[in-house]
């Protein structure tokens, strides 16, 4: 993976010990100038507090710090909660001389438990004092929790004379879902971005990234997708109507996609990436749900797992999606080859198998030949090890 | 578990090596009379062919036989799968020598393989000939999939000064879900029961039971419930207006109640079973939709697998349900010990930890605190052999 690093931003990070000591997990995110700023949340109702405290830092679309924790998601804590993100982020606004509204926090790991605020207290000078310190991967090292590889990418944009760099760091395993769930990224940036435009492109990045991913169908209280772009690349302002917006945003979907493939990927467990491609939907509501039904369909997930070509599960997902469909259009593939064909049986069932034990990834590909929409979702199997790992989380 | 017959009822098991040989796999129900009958069936768009079939022949309200086989779902399998449910019923009404309109099909087992008709047609005749011969329990297990146990269940209801008795067999274990799963229950009665009355109760029975049971989110092509009601008790027929409907009710309410719990027991691979209430919801919507998104909540359900009382999952997944629900308000019990108090922890979770561990069977209260109503469905953990038995099934 490309590693360039934006104009103008560091890292930090530290040991804090939030779950168990051996790792670091507090990390640091600092721009040297302002930066404009968007971000996306979790629609769960049930947010963690530094969701809760990020909506309404937000709306000023300005940003100079992110400090995130794994191992604790504050999510379930009450005021005590809400006070605890607060004080690292005046912590944080000390150390660093700049306005609190200008830092953000972000948690991700175990709900219901407070923060050992006394460790995080104790942390953050050194947090602060080793900016700079941690490379991009350290970065992405800090913010994980069961992932089981570091995620972060990024990308050169020219724009006029100019040469900017996008770079982003994600984290995610499991209870990845519909709506962006156990999934942190920060997207950094030192190109200049009009504020709306900034915003916009975000939101359509993670609706075609993040937004369609998927795991186990859970749901988390402490997603978030923020990005901040501090102008240092000198460029002249990217707007909705520059002709460089569109190569930003296709730069910034690239980018977000990767990412989300590679939270997939490393599913909890997982052995197999699969993209679920629903085609000639009579609408796009329907191809959506089948989409969504047949990627979060345990029976369909562990058939994978098992190397089983057994279509009939995914026919009967379709069938109960609540989408509308006509059992003998349907058709579906697996890469190129065919399965089901008129709804029934194409004859294929031990070539699929053989093609499921020799794919790490694979294109599943439902044609319901009733309409023209198309939906996509990227999901994996499920195995033994996505139970266990999920059984002793909190041990 | 009691094992009384209605009179005139008798059946027959067979093996018919439908997946594979070594056991008794395809069996008849039959009554020496006409009997009055009703029938729910998958709310699934893909039907398997004798759902397809059975949903047309109950318009009559009338049946005699019920031929039943397990190994195969004869779903996705197009006209041809319809053609050979079709022959199953014309060979037992010929067997017989019944009206054909009279004979009811159903499967169970693998979708988009044809029925190895070869083999049913020439077990049809012993199958007739052994009328009589299969008890409950035989029956029970000819209709298995992968359940690990037979599920049969009988009662008797006196009316005025006739006995009657209510006797049921059902199947059923993993894919249950919201709407009646990978289930089949057939219930027989010598009670006399005018024909709307007799729906109206199965419908009502079929939705305080099967439809609020949930083992992996998962919804069969091919569930049927349906109940046959001979009248040889020689009871005054039971209908809506007499006083001895309640009764009946109450009987088939708690034989369709009994024998889903039991298919959640027998959920793939289960340890425990949980039945999740939900109380004081602002509206029933709201409640249904929390005990559902709880009780399909995968990661909820690993965590009660690993003994490991983690309500912030369960925070979580109310969350994410899609209900209205105001998350300090929120209280939630493990029987009567709190564990959650005001959307907060309530401190007691190593005693939770322990009160999981020594329990096989658990209520799951969530008291949202803001309205007066109440839904509950019962589930059951996952645990790596749900995994196993589902990435094996087809093999």
């Amino acid at each position: 993976m490309s590693v360039k690093i934006p104009r103008g931003f560091k890292f930090s990070a530290v040991e804090a010990a939030i779950k168990r000591p051996g790792r670091k997990d507090l990390a640091l995110i600092y721009s040297d100038v302002e930066a404009t700023a968007g971000a996306v949340f979790t629609k769960n109702l049930i947010k963690a507090a530094p969701v809760k405290i990020c909506i309404k830092k937000i709306a000023s679309q300005k940003a100079r710090a992110i400090i995130v924790n794994s191992g604790n998601a504050n999510a379930c804590t009450g005021k005590r909660g809400i006070e605890d993100a607060n004080e690292m982020v005046r912590l944080v606004a000390k150390g660093l001389n700049i306005d609190e509204r200008l830092v953000y926090p972000a948690s991700t790991g175990v709900i219901g438990v407070p923060l050992p605020m006394e460790r995080i207290r104790a942390a953050i000078p050194d947090l602060i004092g080793g900016l700079g310190k941690a490379s991009l991967e350290e970065l992405a090292r800090a913010i994980m929790t069961t992932d089981t590889f570091p995620k972060y990418i990024s990308a050169d944009l020219k724009v006029g004379d100019e040469t900017g760099t996008i770079t982003a760091v994600a984290k995610g395993a499991g209870m990845i879902n519909p709506s962006m769930a156990t999934m942190l990224c920060f997207i950094i940036t030192d190109l200049s971005v009009e504020k709306l435009s900034l915003s916009k492109a975000l939101n359509e990045a993670v609706e075609q990234s993040f937004n369609r991913i998927t795991v186990d169908g859970d749901r988390s209280t402490n997603d978030m997708v923020m990005i901040m772009a501090n102008s240092l690349a000198g460029n002249d302002t990217i707007t909705m109507k520059s002709k460089y917006y569109k190569d930003f945003k296709k730069v910034l979907n690239s980018i977000t996609y990767e990412l989300s493939k590679s939270i997939v990927k490393d599913g909890e467990g997982a052995t197999k990436l699969i993209k679920v491609i629903v085609r000639r939907a009579p609408s796009r509501k329907d191809a959506e749900l089948v989409a969504r039904g047949v990627a979060n369909s345990l029976l369909v997930k562990t058939a994978f797992y098992g190397n089983d070509a057994n279509w009939g599960r995914i026919m009967a997902a379709i069938g109960a999606s609540g989408a509308k469909v006509v059992e003998d259009k349907i058709e579906i593939y697996f890469n190129h080859l065919q399965v089901v064909k008129g709804g029934m049986s194409a004859g294929n069932d031990s070539t699929a198998n053989e093609l499921l034990k020799a794919s790490k990834e694979l294109n599943l590909i439902i044609d319901l030949a009733t309409g023209k929409e198309e939906f996509s979702v990227l999901t994996c199997d499920i195995s033994e090890d996505y139970v266990r790992i999920n059984a002793e989380y909190r041990s």
